[in-house]
């Protein structure tokens, strides 16, 4: 089973496409979309977007996940973070994914045992159980693929979604 | 000059198209993209999405204004608008064009005169505004053309902007 996981950022958006049989899991790839601030922001979601239809369509992933936007401090960049998320979800339902999301506790607690360890931790652990010797850097790539792991042990094997809209 | 206005909701979403020299306006088009709440959240924003690029495909417009999400009371509404923001601004840049945000306030001063209308009194006079002897039907496309109306009167008169990404 092949799954995509995407780590949302306004500016730094990352992915990563894990092949998995439920237990052991293996990184396909991995990266950041990145778009610079200082363009309008409607323009930084189409280049997130064309980002992701891009990795879709060459790593062809049969689940999609990602993280839950939580309500944290700062609410003006939690409502522009949901505005990402829309067009990260809007690639997904084109290509006939459905979208799971989980809580950055749900993701820590998946790849790390409990939910609140340090950022260093998941990446050294997401490494880990992909059987990589190194940590995967930029952190936006490792958490995506953190996301992926998330979905692989949470979620039930499940044959392929036949295509919604193809 | 012509302008479509958006008034972005998770299960309507309102669209209005008006033609305006800077003072006088007409409308062109208005109506409102309705999606299930019972179809997944991505699903919804793939139907946004479609019915934002179809209005823009047969209106053709030169400026697309949308109104901002503002951090009420409910946060977690206040999230799933930012996504369909987040398709809707998708779909004007894909389109080459450059988004313009309104608050409800100067929306509503922009139409009403002051910031503090109520809903019947914004529609009464968006009515009024495009010459029309009845009031606009359903209020999200009736809010849609007081967007465009509120774009038309605080945007100066601009030349068509140059497609960036035709």
């Amino acid at each position: 089973m092949r799954i995509l996981g995407i780590d949302c950022g306004s500016e730094r958006t990352g992915y990563g496409v894990v092949e998995t049989d439920g237990r052991r899991h293996r990184m396909i790839d991995a990266g950041v979309i990145r778009v610079s601030p200082r363009k309008p922001f409607a323009e930084r979601l189409r280049l997130i977007h064309v980002g992701v239809v891009d990795v879709i369509e060459q790593q062809r992933p049969e689940q999609f996940a990602v993280e839950t936007v939580f309500h944290g401090v700062n609410a003006k960049s939690a409502l522009k973070l949901s505005q990402v998320r829309g067009v990260v979800m809007l690639a997904a339902a084109q290509a006939g994914l459905q979208v799971d999301e989980y809580s950055p506790l749900e993701i820590k607690g998946s790849v790390v045992g409990h939910g609140h360890a340090g950022k260093s931790q998941v990446q050294m652990m997401t490494a880990s159980l992909l059987g990589l010797r190194e940590i995967i850097e930029p952190h936006d790539a490792s958490d995506a693929l953190a996301v992926a792991i998330c979905h692989a042990t949470r979620s039930p094997m499940k044959t392929p979604k036949v295509k919604a809209h193809a």
